[in-house]
């Protein structure tokens, strides 16, 4: 009989056939397994020889072929998939195996599924995993929660299969349940924001600068050698300047302007909502995505609905500087946010998150790694307590620079009829955030005028009440 | 034995109280009843006299009381006091006896309660009631869901005690399960970005314009007078004239500015984001609230932070009349969004949604009331199919005529550092849903490159992938 796998993986698609490669390359003998056994055979006639593998057939011949305690390795879709291998594979377990999800599951499933394998005396892990097939196979970034002592049983293969940045794997033990599920959506609600920034910025230097898809590709190189030094900037800048095979032209000139999601947007703003955190800018960046899928609509308003034609009447130059500061401010403001919805989490859940170890195993293997991330992790280690990004002298000093630009491409962009979201949101948001007193008093009295919700006073201590409708007098409620 | 009541009511704090004593008034017998007896009694004591009222110290006697079948309004806290009044109540009812949720319940557990009373052969309504404690005594607006033949039961009794305007009541049949609920989730969500434009208005006037609170509610006294005419626009009048009996100064001015929320606008904006609805104006206000509740962090942000601060250097008529344009076409476009949500949620739900009749039945009684919904409702008279109502000629010129004073007041808040999320969300979306070809084909190359995600073209049909990182050719990969 064969020397058993250091660890196994079942659901032999693009993503986990690369993770279970990387492993392999990487010496860490892996069983592999598929429901669909061809699939298992055909990997193993491809990559076979990559590494120590061991193809099994059936669930049972995976599970024998595991070292104990088995660590399972389940890349299959997220939702029932994952329920459905659980429940085929608890049964051939011993107390102890550890099953580790890495697929894109939403927190409150990797929760559930914990307390779920815990009756069965089964260790469930769930760890997100981005980077995409590329960064599957060569190096992801990796956020893996769950029980500290079946991490410790995997730690060394993931942190050994991770990207590495400055000899710093990016992966380490998240939070318990689903704190690393958690993680990663709120990582990919930045992306989505992050990715709407760009195409705000994209927008105005089309249509008020009057650039060529080419010749913005090219700014955003220049951009990727400054503060704005990002995966998404490098390829922003490449598919701006892929030339079409059919047309000869830019080929994003011929790709549909109606955006897709997957869902974690989504969830991520959602989740704000209930945790009571100001999150317009990951928010307004899915709404964008929603909007942008309204063809038909937007086809018939497009010519009913009046407004400015954009385009001319600043200096070239200038507004592409401006157009890099606003990006810059308002990404700061999306982080700072995704920062603190994180936080909040925390604190709600129980996680204890470092949030500077957050950044760091971001900087490297995923989609919105960064030079920027190195700020956030400096900014955390001096101030673990931090309420907000915005606060440590860097990003204040960052946005203040920054801030006249940012302002000008607002007034520039609703001027000329462009819509900013992103960038609008941002700024309304930096502009509350700092203010002492903001308007809410109003809000509040007209609620107790309407519905006798009763306000508190800048003067006193207790909840107050006016009786509008009656004497007019007001009246202590409460403490 | 006394005749019996055509209706009970469970639940005698003030909104179940209220409600009673608008049926009696009316003429119509009602049994009364509370868990604790002495309110029941207080109730008698209070308010007996005031019509043909039944108290029922027990549920069996408060069951008793009623002709069959049985209609029982339940007016207790919404969440688990709901479910517990069903499992009480439910033994001591008849087949087709119908209970009546008029309380502020969330619409999924709405069609939950729906089928759980349908399998114990019990018709189940969730009615939205919107005008508060005054509204539930003089003529609320009432928003009944559930079974048609159950409705036709109670339709009577509601349609008399609800609000009426020009001889309509403010009470109509929404649609089955969970509707009448839903309905109710999206009219206060709309209330919150109504309220949060408010906000946004008396913050410029206050600190651009430089007005005083009495000021502010002078000129909302005029614009309640034209096309903003509404119950809130009244309301803010009142609030900002007040004076506080301490300070003798304006009340608004000693109230502190921490915006508090009960949920139904975080329910609408999370179901927004589920639907794929962009839903822009109630979601910045949601955010709005949160942001103003983190008063500590505002209070270390104001030395912190640096921006402009507000103030002069505009006209203060031309502005004022500006923020009068900008706050109504900010207005139009959070119902145009809260309207679209409808429609999206009826066609997902089946609900056959007749969204002219909300207009109508919101015309009295609740908290946005106003002259503005005769518009809507005169809007999906003529078009039942209506994508979104900006497209109606109506409100098409209304924001038209309005747009040049909109982006002015944007602009003029971006320059002087005044947040202002709703009125330049409700822009952007505006400025987006006019544009026939929007930046979002960006993001699909960006998803592409990054993920694998595919890509449509303008030219030609199917799903389309780059291999970016290998050949750079283009490859249909579906239809």
């Amino acid at each position: 009989m064969a020397e058993k796998s250091r660890i196994g993986v079942t659901g032999l698609a693009v993503m986990g056939a690369n993770l279970a490669r990387n492993m392999a390359r990487r010496g860490f003998p892996v069983a592999v397994h598929n429901r669909t056994t061809s699939k298992t055979t055909e990997f193993m006639k491809d990559f076979g020889d990559e590494g120590p593998f061991t193809g099994a057939e059936t669930l049972q011949e995976f599970v024998d072929a595991l070292e104990t305690p088995r660590k399972i390795v389940v890349m299959v879709k997220a939702g029932k998939p994952v329920d459905a291998v659980i429940d085929e594979l608890a049964p051939l377990l011993d107390a102890g195996d550890i099953i580790i999800d890495a697929g894109n599951s939403h927190f409150p499933d990797t929760d559930r599924r914990t307390a779920y394998c815990a009756e069965r005396n089964l260790r469930f892990m769930g760890i997100g995993v981005s980077g995409g097939e590329e960064g599957a196979l060569l190096g992801p970034s990796i956020m893996p929660g769950g029980d500290v002592a079946a991490y410790s049983e995997v730690e060394e293969i993931l942190t050994t299969i991770a990207a590495q940045v400055d000899g710093t794997p990016c992966c380490t033990h998240v939070g318990a349940g689903g704190a690393g599920h958690y993680v990663k959506m709120v990582h990919n609600g930045i992306e989505y924001a992050d990715i709407q920034l760009i195409a705000e910025a994209y927008d105005l230097l089309t249509h008020v600068a009057g650039l060529s898809a080419p010749e913005i590709g090219k700014i955003f190189e220049e951009w990727n050698s400054g503060d704005l030094e990002s995966f998404l900037c490098e390829i922003t800048a490449k598919v701006l300047a892929k030339t079409d095979d059919t047309t000869g032209g830019p080929l994003v000139d011929v790709i549909a302007d109606q955006a897709e999601q997957k869902g974690t947007g989504r969830w991520t703003a959602m989740n704000a909502l209930e945790l009571g955190v100001p999150l317009t800018g990951i928010t307004e960046a899915v709404f964008a995505r929603t909007l942008s899928s309204l063809a038909d609509e937007r086809q018939k308003a497009s010519t009913t609905l009046g407004g400015p034609t954009p385009g001319g009447g600043e200096n070239r130059d200038d507004l592409v500087e401006d157009i890099r500061q606003a990006l810059y401010a308002s990404k700061v403001v999306a982080y700072a946010q995704g920062f603190a919805q994180m936080r909040a989490a925390s604190i709600e859940q129980g996680w204890d998150l470092d949030l500077g170890s957050m950044a760091t195993i971001w900087r490297g293997g995923c989609i919105i790694r960064a030079q920027f991330l190195n700020r956030i992790r400096d900014a955390y280690a001096e101030h673990p307590d931090l309420d907000n990004l915005l606060m440590v002298p860097y990003f204040t000093e960052a946005v203040a620079n920054a801030q006249d630009s940012w302002r000008r491409v607002v007034t520039t962009a609703t001027e000329q009829g462009v819509a900013i979201p992103a960038f609008s949101s941002s700024l309304s948001y930096y502009d509350g955030y700092r203010r002492e007193r903001g308007p809410a008093n109003l809000i509040q009295g007209l609620r107790d005028f309407f519905g006798a919700h009763g306000y508190r006073r800048t003067d006193a201590d207790g909840s107050f009440h006016t009786r509008w409708a009656q004497d007019g007098a007001e009246v202590r409620t409460g403490d």
